[in-house]
């Protein structure tokens, strides 16, 4: 199934979640196929297997469909309790920048509001100079859990999606004491989206070819095969330190091309069109303003 | 006022906001006194001065008085979006680590699931032998906010409270690529409260004195008129980066005295307690286990 947090473009009814119908024909209204059903993704995350269950229903009723042009997609998931992110999670983006491929993961985080939709604006701010790209796998926590062991990691997965971990390079390598997270964590600095694929409809996510384009020129281009750390490993190493709930966002890390280590360095400027893909899953396309 | 957020003794009801009475008589049930009032801190900070006109007629009603023995605090928020906290913020603790002065605040952060109660356990976990404790001035933002001047921006703040920036050294300080996160959040690592003192009620929240006790003796011992950064500059810096919104949590930093810069370097071990006081904002006491 492909998930989606969406409102229509009207304005009218607020959040929420639907479904997306294979051939990109419609997405199909989940509260109004089952008014007990809730409007955010992370309640209906809450729910479990009841949720899936009842949203399976209702893609194959073929009911309570809205048209794709009355609908305007927002990011799966709004409002996480926590945007767990990993750096230097790539074999090739190691290689790149010369540096020694990490023995175990290296966890940073972003704030939830960074997070904003798969079409959205990312805003460049007036305090950084060096805004860059990096498409990255996504993935969201389906239930709650603490110590995970790899074997069952997968089970606390509720689906993949696509993100853009745009980073300010200059807040980020070069001032606030090296912590990244404020270089990370602009305002607008995490499109997501344009669904949550679950798990099961993936047949490999392991094994997807990545990409990021800047104003149709490519500019990252690799594979999931290519990650240090896959999700399993992900989801058990960071669960030793926090109860992961449904709604967590995870974004894996970068393959190589980003801009601050080309020659000359380059960087995001207003006007830029960036689009992340990730085969299978989807893509994302936001503007710079 | 003091406000609290806390639950029957018995359980029934669930979270409730309520205001102290003066004197440590009583809790005031503020959906007692209104039931269209929120049970939640954050929703109901997210009212505004509607809310608080209303906390303020609960609070001179006398009535739905819960006795404090009925009565069990929780930290007086719970599930922000955001816990930011500042590192390198008093004069006294640079000095003791022989770290120059930062000329811009240093920001990094926890994990929202890191909050514990103001009596609760700290629970040790099995993959750090190095958790330390840091009493810190916290405050709590009362209003949505981006760009703020530092002139407007005690108007931002709902009000203070005491927290321990619990940290595991090792995680911090040796480990995760120098990214202080994982070694800042691990669950029960950062106990808050036991109230949120509203700012009108402190004559001046930057000259209190400071407190940390393990097992009744007096390991940190200064006052918040060393901070490097006030409250006011504090909101104004990371409101550049970031929408500030009501029930955003920020840790203002610690005085000297920790444990990783004695001589031999201590740490908390299971039975210990820990007491964090500020004066005329109360006192939390956490149990490690």
């Amino acid at each position: 199934m492909r998930l989606v947090q969406f409102c229509h473009r009207g304005g009218e009814g607020g959040v929420r979640v639907g479904l997306e119908q294979a051939g990109g024909q419609g997405v199909i209204d989940l509260k109004a196929f089952d008014p007990s059903m809730p409007s955010t993704m992370r309640e209906f995350l809450e729910m479990g297997e009841k949720g899936m269950e009842c949203a399976k229903r209702a893609l194959s009723s073929g009911q309570h469909v809205v048209a794709r042009s009355e609908v305007r997609l927002l990011s799966p998931v709004t409002g996480p309790e926590k945007v767990v992110c990993v750096g230097m999670n790539y074999k090739d983006h190691c290689l790149e920048q010369n540096a020694p491929i990490p023995k175990e993961p290296i966890i940073f985080s972003k704030f939830p509001s960074a997070i904003t939709g798969p079409y959205d604006d990312i805003v460049l701010p007036a305090e950084s100079q060096e805004v860059d790209w990096e498409v990255e796998l996504a993935f969201v926590i389906g239930r709650k859990g603490k110590h995970i062991k790899e074997e069952e990691a997968l089970s606390y997965v509720a689906g993949f999606s696509v993100a853009n971990d745009v980073s300010a390079r200059d807040w980020q390598m070069k001032r606030n004491g090296k912590q990244w997270l404020l270089g990370k964590t602009f305002d607008t600095f995490c499109p997501l989206g344009p669904a949550l694929v679950t798990t099961s409809a993936l047949k490999d996510v392991h094994n997807l070819g990545v990409r990021c384009l800047v104003n149709g020129a490519v500019v990252q281009d690799s594979n999931t095969n290519q990650m240090i750390f896959q999700t399993e490993k992900l989801v058990a190493w960071v669960s030793q330190f926090v109860t992961l709930c449904p709604g967590d966002v995870f974004l894996t890390g970068t393959p190589p091309g980003v801009g601050v280590f080309r020659n000359p360095p380059v960087y995001l400027k207003r006007g830029d069109v960036v689009e992340c893909q990730i085969d299978e899953i989807g893509s994302i396309k936001n503007t710079v303003v």
